[in-house]
């Protein structure tokens, strides 16, 4: 039986297998430091659609098939999908899988989707409910612009604290099965609104809530940072980095050597311009499937928290004049059983 | 141990209770033939708010409370609430839900949104990662009419296959405790995609989906329609419903003696002037919270197949000549253990 450890804490009764991870990315993620970890790297952010939320759609569609293809599996064999992503009504997942025939349940988290994908398949696994289940989360630069922020052809000026949305898509399939990485804990966010009303500075309205549930994971386990060979927030970028680190600092954690934030690995901050950093979705979604899944198959790492992060926020509530309140997602991965 | 059957059906090892029902409407729901039984009809669409978008929220964050306190539960003792709505970003849900400080997962399945609710949380109850479980959603008619539609102010002609949207929320806390009624089987949906294009035509849009869900059910489980008192579709109204007849009884299943939709249920036909029924989150949400589930507490209605169903698409996807893609989640509830 899996075990309740504080208030936000789950430890699995028996660890959930992470049997293959795959990814996606765009062109500019391509010429980034991380280009040679993915599987696939557009030239084209269109992928050959018609449009920026069918080429998401394109995007998750075939970065799911190929997670299962990594896994010997094939698609009838999968119980559940559990995924989503930032386009109103979560488009671009729905036009995705419709054609995959796979039972589905669509989540919302923004950009905590692949944490909140991972937590609830491992409890459907752990539970007994399922054998195989996909979980994933996308997006893509020019839906997200567009959507969120500002036709792209008016050029608008992006302010320092602004990130660069991710164009992708990461895919694992989850299972009793197979070798490891394992995901062992689970802590659920609530959300955090410290009345941050800037669109452009997601990274401060997000690190709030990724303190929040790091602190609720410590205390729920009575670990300390330093048990991990790496923390990792999902897009918090520069800006929500360092106000982590301080945040955190203030609570008694020292997270000043082993603390990372996907947005900051995926891009480089001297020559690729985003700014802040990376985010959307795809952000965290890409970067564990590509860069920090195949470090924990190899035992490179072998203790992660991995917290992807959300702003729970849309272009309606904004020009309402309201905060952004955002939301953490906590999975523990392990490269041992 | 939960029992898989076939490829989309759980039976849950031990059934799950729904502790209590709480349901929340706006004036034009109070004026219909169920308005007795809501528990607060709103004379105010506004809620006391500013905008639309904040009035849903308000009406979530009282409704879930409103649940809890039927239950003679404190905040404190839920584990998750498990929630979403039609908005973009689900903004009525987070922000409603973010000052109850409650771990949250976010979910996206439109207007079948309280089915994956109930189907989620009932696994993780059984599962044993929950002792309680708020599920919930939430649409508000004009919110919803503004985002997907036209302004209200234009006063667009609405054609005879349009739905009426639900101003309302309705929750539920289920739990391992108390006297039923009992949550004892999902049935979890796949996304059926017939080329229907027609926003104004939901019902026929979601038709397949329901029957596709209908029809895995009856064969995962082995049973008849006639096996249930009531059979209790979402909101697909007076075109969606007819659909499901003809379809059904074209697979060999009859359902003209004990089938509804909570569409056709919550407005009179003759004197509301909704067209083709209700529709949104908040229709089979507070239909069932407040109609059903009482009828089942008082074994008026002793076993229901409740099948919430759900329009996947988004104002962009309709401007870019894309289809409709539906999905609908079924949960089969029992007055009885």
């Amino acid at each position: 039986m899996s075990k309740k450890l504080g208030s936000q804490t789950i430890t699995l009764a028996k660890p959930v297998n992470i049997l293959s991870a795959a990814s996606t990315v765009g062109p500019k993620e391509g010429e980034g430091p991380l280009a040679k970890y993915f599987d696939v790297v557009l030239t084209d952010i269109l992928a050959g659609e018609n449009s920026w939320e069918l080429a998401e759609a394109k995007i998750a569609k075939d970065t799911f098939t190929m997670a299962v293809s990594k896994s010997n599996l094939d698609l009838t064999t999968i119980d559940y999908i559990l995924s989503g992503d930032l386009l109103n009504q979560s488009i671009s997942t729905t036009f995705g899988i419709k054609d995959l025939n796979i039972p589905f349940y669509g989540l919302f988290g923004a950009c905590s989707t692949m944490g909140e994908g991972m937590s609830l398949g491992s409890m459907l696994i752990d539970g007994g409910f399922a054998n195989y289940i996909l979980a994933g989360a996308s997006s893509h630069f020019c839906a997200a612009e567009k959507q969120f922020r500002f036709p792209l052809e008016l050029g608008t000026q992006r302010p320092p604290t602004s990130s660069w949305t991710v164009t992708g898509q990461g895919s694992v399939v989850l299972s009793l099965d197979g070798e490891g990485p394992y995901i062992k804990q689970i802590t659920t966010g609530k959300i955090v609104d410290m009345g941050i009303k800037d669109p452009n500075n997601m990274g401060a309205a997000m690190a709030p809530a990724a303190v929040d549930t790091m602190i609720a994971h410590f205390k729920d386990t009575g670990k300390n940072p330093d048990y991990y060979d790496l923390i990792i927030t999902g897009d918090l970028g520069y800006v929500g980095k360092e106000l982590v680190v301080r945040l955190m600092k203030e609570n008694g954690y020292n997270l000043e050597t082993n603390y990372t934030d996907c947005g900051i690995e995926i891009f480089d901050k001297n020559t690729q311009d985003t700014h802040a950093g990376g985010s959307g979705c795809g952000c965290s979604a890409t970067t564990f499937c590509g860069y920090y899944y195949p470090k924990l198959k190899s035992k490179e790492l072998n203790k992660i928290l991995f917290i992807p992060t959300g702003a729970l926020m849309s272009p309606t509530s904004t020009k309402q004049k309201q905060s952004i309140p955002a939301i953490a997602q906590a999975v523990v991965i392990e490269s041992f059983f």
